[in-house]
Parts: structure tokens; C-alpha cells; sequence
């Protein structure tokens, strides 16, 4: 491993984390890691000073930029460490939210999966997520609104993994308008793919993740997947002696076939390659980067306060499996925009299709081969999980605890941010999928 | 130099190109490069295609990002490149410029400095500068407006040393606040810089560039100034032998007295570092990044319609004397601003005696001592060119033709983003300046 490359582990964070999220039924525990008031970056006082004084930076060549505490800093200023691409809100003004603001939902009781806590209320349950930003939407309101650790409210808060939804929105969209045949083989849209294990699947088994490819996340081996794909993604100058692939494009026409012979189809597997692949598709149909089309088809008409950003790699790719930052009423305004059906403000921004396919859910035999015991039932279409639940919801998910929940039976949407230390959502599902549903019945109540 | 640093050449560019700035009283001339229509990066097809091909790709470890013609699309995605931070314009509505678009601007004729062309038009003008975007205030109405190369009215262009203008701005208002005493020394207030050249200097000496310091910038010698200052700001990780100074201030700190007696105070030399020293001073006084403070009193009070951002070295510091990028309309928003007197819809958003103390301009005598032909009479105060012309003109200026130039006779603001492919200003003006004083007479005989 060259140092060019291990003092990149931060960034392999981006990706691997997303890899690796929700793929363990750990019980929910204590960390073991300082609590969220303790590891509070205003407390900590994390880049504070001019200059900050050494024990206070943090900085990429310490490859520590993503690792607890300095990460619940380091989510909402990745642009600081790496190169990004603007996602344009346009020029124009802003379009206000309507507030309804309740203050009963603090006290709102639920019991935490798998019980290791007897009961919760929904404040505790934001430091018991290291939540860093959460907004409740009810019936199109906000109802509930805070910010912590980093984030304020002009703030941009790492998305990580919730970019997949976004980019997988884009995907459906485009299947929907007609411009994206989900049945052709991905070497039907992406030649350069055809040698690849990518080529001969097709258009929508990369779309809900039931690819079969070679992709090892063996840590401790200099030649796994996992580390060709980061050294990829790098957007930093290569050693001179790098002969691997550039950029998430080039990494993906390396990708062998699933070594045990699985065929693409059989199983879902979480895997952040596919999300790239689907961005090359994305932008091979449409002409336009992710981050353009994003802007051109959502961000720009939305009435988003803030941009958003992607990171890029080393020749501008947007990394379309967990790149994206923004703020946390923008992705509010995304989140109705869903549960709209895709209308919003007179405007059919989304075609309903691309929604109604989305919450059709994907294979739940597939699904049920990857093991997830919180979300036994459910399955993933479009980039989105789909909890098949009582209430039909589905969701957005990064690691460390993002999320953009959406119930349409209460007409809830959740936003959160947050910068829980382990890369787990079972750990912080316990907390949080049960605490959705109290406060979906809650609202409903009202 | 080792091969991680001799690959940021590009970003030394950043700071070479303003230092070098206007040093060269070359004639103006045929610059032997392809012309703007040629090297029209819309034309050239840069970072085309998903991935772009080879031939189209312009990236950092090319170190060639910065270079003609590449440069022309660079100028307009320094974000892609580098780490950056968000200048925010904050959450509220945009405030719309008000337009009275002038027809007659383009036919408006001129004569060259120095007579290499007869007569031009102001039409003509804008090709022969490379220009990539240009806007016209008079009367604070906007009168004319032009995007071409790169840039688009959404779009950010590097404001590359107009940058210095921002940060001079920043720093008169807290002296015209109390808030700096600007005839204190700087190791008064950064004791950290007592051992530095800059040290027993006076913060007005940083401000107007009349220091004197150690600044070899002999490209041949790898140990010249020029080099560890780029080493040093570099956001890249350094190499494992790197044993230089990490980011813009720690290198101030390393700075010697001018090798051949020169005091401070007798001289202006145009040199990135006062800047440096200068954002480090306004830094320590207001307890804010430049990049904060430049939020927090212009730009979420001015009515922008874009975010600017500004690019920092690897612990975090913004680059206060060029790395700012920002859209056209809202530097015309700032040059307004300053040309109304700090008034700016109602409120005092920088204080009168700041841009009075800026529009009396600097020593003539240490100015005249650095023999610009172009500006003879001229001076250098706050940052900010004074031109001492009949018009009583002053500007923000940087490499490659950057300016807002403001003429409160005509009551006239020209805001230009260009690309020359020449780092000297004396190439530029003989058909910038006398054009921009024809339009100021035109406009003001309308």
C-alpha cells in the first residue's frame, strides 16, 4: 500500500462505510465510544484557532479526518478535504416551509428494539443517535426542527449513502419518462462495461442492488476490491507508481464475476459499485453529470435554500453512491416532494410512476437472502428501502445514521443527520426505526 | 522537489500569477496562443463525455489544470479541483439588480496603450481580453452584461487576486470599527510573527504592500520562496519527506528580511503574503475566517444570489489573497456597494470612512519605486489599485484580467472575469483601461 493511497483511508470511509451498513445484527449497545454530548464538536473544539493548534486540526494527510470524534466535525465540511461539484439551487428565491411546530413530540415513549432499554422518549433518542440535524413534515409542516453537533441550519451535512436515493430518484425518473429501458443489459447503454460483471446484468438489477460481482472488503488485503475501488476514487494526485484504475468509472470495467457463482438476479447485496454504475448510466442516457441533473430536475426547482455538493474523483466524476452534502430542509422539501407522489407547488417535478414503482418495493426473495433482521420483510427498489411495514414506509439510509423516512400513512417525512461513531445502522436502528413509529401514531392522533 | 509537490505547480499558479501580476511593462501585443474563439473551452470540449476521454480530461495530477488553454475551463471549477469553503449568501431571497440595458455599449471605440492597434471597439475588446464575463453598472442599474468561455450568469469564476481587495475591504472596516489599530505592529497582534520579517511591520504596511521581506520567486531554485510558500500551502498530503512549513501562516512565520536592506514602509511590492499575513491579522481580531466574516458582513447582507467560496490549504485555512470564486452579478453587487459609499439598500453595510480611507489611496513615492508604466501616479491602499486618474478610479485586480473597476465620476462599476493566457496585467490594460474610460464618457453623455 502505497502512503499516497493508505493516507486515504478517510475517503475509502465515503464508500466503505456505505458498504458495509446494515450488514451486522449486533445488538444495540452502548459504543463504548464518548456519548453524543461529550464528543460534541463545539466542545471538542475542533478547528478552532488561527491556525488551529496541532492537537485541534483536523486535515486529510492525518487520515484521520473521518475517524470518531473528528468525524461528527468532519460530516459537515467535507468540501473543506475534497474536491466537489456544485448541485445549483438556480438563482431565484427560496420557497418558505410552513411551520406548525408541536412540542409534544419530545416526550413522545417507544420501546427500543431488542430491549436492551426498557423505554425512550423521542429527546433522548437524539443523543442516543449522535443526531446531528432533525426535522419531522407533517402533513407538508414542519412540526419538529433541531439542529446539534455541527450542523446549523445554513449548514451541509454529509448525506453519505442517502445520495444512492437520489441518484437511484434520477434512474426511475428516466425509466419512467421513457428515456431508460430498465430490461436492457448495462452493456447495452455502458459498451466500455461489457467485460465486465456489470455488463451482463441488467439496467434494473444494478437499480435494486441483486448484481452478482467479485468485490472483496477484506481489509487486510493490500489487493481487495475494496482498496482498488478507494485508490480509484481518489481525487488526490496518484503516486508515481499507481498503475491501477481512475476513477469510479475505470474501477468499475475492472469488476470480475461473483466468485462463488452467483448470478446476477438471485440475492440482494448492499454493495456501492452498483450506485456508480447507475450514475454512468444515468449520465450516459441523459448527458448530464448526476450533479447537473440533480440540479436541473429537482434541486433548481424545488425551491431549495442552500446548493447541495458532490465529491468528485480524479477526472470529476460525482461519487453517485454517497457523495452528496446539503442542508437539512432541503432534503425536507425532497422528502415531501416523494411523498407528494412528485408534485410539488403545482408541478409534477416527478413523474408519479417512478414513484409508485419505487414504493412497489423490489424482490423480497432477494432481499430475505441478505439477512437483515431489523428490516425482515422488506426489500430495495430503486435505490430505497422499502420497510413493509403497517404504514408502507420507506426510506433513504446512509451510515452513522442518515435518513430521509417517509410514512405515508401518518403523511410523515423525517429527515436526519447524524454522526453516530460505529458504521452500523443495527445499532442505531433499535433507536430509531420504533421511534419513527411513535411518533408517525403520535401525529396521527392529533 | 519531490514529485507530490512539482505536481502542484498548478496550484501554484494560483499564487504565483497574482504575485507576478503587472511586474512586466512588456507592450502589448499579439500573445502568440490561440485566440479566445479558438480556446473556447465550449469549443475544446474539456471534461466531455462520462468519463471524459483522455484528450479532454483536465486534472490535478496533470498539473496542467491551471495552464492555456485548459486554464480557460479551470477559471470557471476550481471547487473540482480543490478543497474549498462555502462564502454563504446565507438563507434568504436572492435581491434582484435592476437593468437598463444599454445597446450602444458594444460600438463604443477606444485607442490602445501604447498604440499597437489603432482603434477598437468595446465589442472587439472583449475577445481581445480573453473575457469571460462582463457586467456594467451605471447608476446602479445594470446597463450591460455578457457571459462567453466558461461562465454562465449561475456560474462561479476564479476572482484569482481581487481576492486581496476583499480581504483589504474586510480589514479597513475593522479599522474604521476600532476593532484594529492599523498603526500597531503585526507582532502585536500575531506574536507568532515576531521572529517573521513580518513581524516589526505595521499592520498599515501589510495593508497598503509597502513591506519588505525575503520573496525570491527564481522558478529555477527549487529552494526559492516561491516554492516552500506553495509547498506550504498546498491541501494535498504532503509526502512523507516533507518537512516544510504546513499552510499559509506557518510559512509566514518563516519569513526573512529583504536580503538587500530594504526597510519597510519605503517600497510597495505587489506580493501574495501581506494578504496572507493580512487575513491571519483579521482572522485574530475578529475571532472568524475570512471566509466567515466575508459571509457575515457582505455577502448574507447583499442580497447574493450565489454562494462564493474560497479554497484553503491543508489545515484549513482560506487563501485570502486569491482564492476566492464567486459569481458576476454579486461582485458587481460589491463593487456597487463600495461605490454608494458602504450604502446598500437602506443600510450601512461597510463603514464611509473605510472607502474613504481606501479612495485616498497609498504612499505615491513607495508606489512610483515599482515602476508600473500602465499606472504611473497611481497607488495601492487597502488592497485596492488606485488609478489617480481624472475619474478619481480605483479597482480589485488579478491575474488574467480579473477587475472590478470602479469610476465614481461616471458613476460606473465594471466587473470582468476573463482568462488571458498571459499571468501580466501590462498585457491586458492597454485594451481594458482606456475602454473602460470610454464607456465611462459615453455613459455619462447619455
Amino acid at each position: 500500500m502505497s502512503s499516497s493511497i493508505s493516507r486515504l483511508a478517510a475517503i475509502a470511509a465515503c464508500g466503505v462505510m456505505g458498504l458495509t451498513a446494515m450488514t451486522s445484527n449486533a445488538n444495540a449497545q452502548a459504543t463504548g465510544f464518548p456519548t453524543a454530548e461529550e464528543s460534541d464538536p463545539n466542545t471538542m473544539g475542533w478547528m478552532t484557532g488561527f491556525p488551529p493548534p496541532p492537537e485541534l486540526r483536523i486535515t486529510n494527510p492525518d487520515s484521520v479526518f473521518f475517524s470518531f470524534p473528528r468525524m461528527r466535525w468532519s460530516v459537515c465540511h467535507l468540501r473543506e478535504f475534497l474536491p466537489t461539484e456544485q448541485v445549483s439551487r438556480g438563482l431565484g428565491a427560496p420557497m418558505p416551509m410552513e411551520y406548525a411546530l408541536d412540542d409534544g413530540i419530545d416526550a413522545v415513549t417507544f420501546r427500543p428494539l431488542r430491549g436492551d432499554v426498557e423505554e425512550m422518549t423521542w429527546e433522548e433518542s437524539l443523543n442516543a443517535n449522535y443526531t446531528d440535524g432533525i426535522l419531522i413534515l407533517h402533513r407538508g409542516r414542519i412540526v419538529y426542527e433541531r439542529y446539534l453537533g455541527c450542523l446549523t441550519e445554513a449548514g451541509q451535512h454529509a448525506a453519505m449513502s442517502m445520495t444512492k436515493s437520489f441518484t437511484g430518484t434520477l434512474a426511475e425518473m428516466l425509466v419512467a419518462e421513457g428515456a431508460l429501458d430498465d430490461t436492457l443489459l448495462v452493456s447495452e447503454i455502458i459498451p466500455e462495461l461489457e467485460p465486465s460483471a456489470f455488463g451482463s446484468a441488467t439496467v434494473r438489477q444494478v437499480m435494486d442492488m441483486t448484481t452478482a460481482f467479485e468485490f472483496s472488503e477484506d481489509y487486510g488485503d493490500p489487493n481487495a476490491a475494496i482498496w482498488v475501488y478507494n485508490a480509484a476514487a481518489s481525487p488526490f494526485p496518484k503516486p508515481d507508481d499507481y498503475d491501477g484504475p481512475e476513477g469510479y468509472f475505470e474501477y468499475l470495467t475492472t469488476v470480475g464475476p461473483d466468485p462463488e457463482g452467483i448470478q446476477h438476479g438471485q440475492e440482494f447485496h448492499y454493495r456501492t459499485p452498483n450506485s456508480d454504475v447507475l450514475g454512468w448510466i444515468i449520465s450516459r442516457v441523459s448527458g448530464m453529470e448526476v450533479t447537473e441533473l440533480l440540479s436541473e430536475r429537482i434541486w433548481s426547482r424545488m425551491g431549495a435554500e442552500q446548493d447541495a455538493y458532490m465529491t468528485v474523483d480524479g477526472v470529476g466524476t460525482p461519487f453517485a453512491g454517497g457523495g452528496l452534502s446539503a442542508g437539512l430542509r432541503d432534503l425536507g422539501r425532497f422528502g415531501q416532494i416523494i411523498l407528494n407522489g412528485g408534485e410539488w407547488n403545482g408541478e409534477q417535478l416527478i413523474p408519479a410512476a417512478a414513484i409508485e414503482n419505487i414504493r412497489g418495493g423490489g424482490d423480497l426473495d432477494a432481499f430475505a437472502a441478505a439477512g437483515y433482521a431489523d428490516l425482515a420483510g422488506g426489500s430495495y427498489r430503486g435505490q430505497w428501502w422499502i420497510f413493509n411495514n403497517e404504514h408502507g414506509a420507506f426510506a433513504a439510509r446512509g451510515v452513522h445514521g442518515q435518513t430521509i423516512y417517509i410514512d405515508p400513512t401518518a403523511e410523515m417525512v423525517i429527515v436526519r443527520f447524524a454522526s453516530f461513531p460505529i458504521a452500523f445502522n443495527s445499532r442505531i436502528d433499535p433507536t430509531s426505526l420504533p421511534a419513527y413509529q411513535a411518533v408517525a401514531e403520535y401525529l396521527m392522533a392529533q
